[in-house]
């Protein structure tokens, strides 16, 4: 009998790629400021940048998502996953619709094994079908059908009540051992 | 009691949006041909135009997709559901990457009362959580885990299995009466 492999729903910013990390070298530089990661503990960028919202008009240039680094052992441990489960990228690219078409080829480069069939495009991931959804926004979980596992990211430190990993890694081990 | 409101997920084109209308009528124009609506029931456009497969190569210029007629009564059948279901568009825009952006815009131009967060772009609608699909291909409807409403198109004309709605009126009587 055909047994249904179990899906895995995963976000792809702060999860596969590291987009604050980019976002903080452009800021620093263009705003001659120096906040590090730790500063971002528990904190929104937005609420530590002297330009406040303004940060996030980064976003607004596809060419900056084009060239994000990806996040450490995703694609290893990514490609394990998909010999035991079935591994969807879930993006909430409708945030930011000039991002689209950026997301979509950086994910083809760095991501090639993953199927255009398995890649979505949302807002609201409750809209998602799977098992398991990787995210480091709680608030996507809230309505989600399955069960969220909440990616380390530095603005979630403090927030409980969903399984934690901090790596890729800690993903292996909770999927694949 | 706040009772949970059913969730429609629709597609776009050919149910909300008049793709091969638009396809025939540029077809017809560049090669010299007349094939109508009626020669391409139960028939993909590929195996009758002259150019074969190359008549979806208009489907790479985002223009093309930007300036496509609404389906008759879409919007305010559609208008009406949201009184009574939550309702997302989920298309298959993954198929070719250049169309997001014009989807994204056409879709806020003609139903800007969709909100963003609930435009979905995906390639398997396996993926799609919701307890209907009006979509106008049955494979998507074959891992769907809700019930998939076949909205007619030339192409699926012969085909059974599914509940069948001609055109948006029809989508009325079904879900508002």
């Amino acid at each position: 009998m055909d047994v249904q492999k179990k899906r895995i729903a995963i976000d792809m910013d702060e999860v596969m790629a590291d987009t604050v990390g980019k976002l903080l070298r452009c800021y620093n530089r263009d705003y001659d400021d120096c906040i590090t990661m730790a500063d971002l503990r528990g904190k929104k960028l937005r609420h530590v940048a002297k330009c406040g919202l303004e940060v996030y008009r980064y976003f607004d240039d596809p060419a900056f998502l084009r060239d994000l680094d990806v996040m450490p052992d995703s694609q290893e441990v990514i490609r394990a996953l998909q010999d035991r489960y079935e591994v969807f990228v879930a993006s909430a690219a409708m945030e930011v619709p000039a991002s689209f078409a950026a997301k979509y080829e950086w994910l083809r480069e760095h991501f090639p094994f993953i199927p255009p069939s398995h890649i979505v495009f949302c807002g609201d991931k409750s809209i998602i079908n799977a098992d398991y959804l990787i995210d480091d926004h709680t608030y996507q979980f809230a309505r989600f059908r399955g069960q969220g596992i909440l990616f380390t990211a530095a603005h979630n430190v403090e927030e409980t009540g969903y399984p934690r990993v901090d790596n890729w890694r800690e993903v292996a081990e909770l999927f694949l051992k």
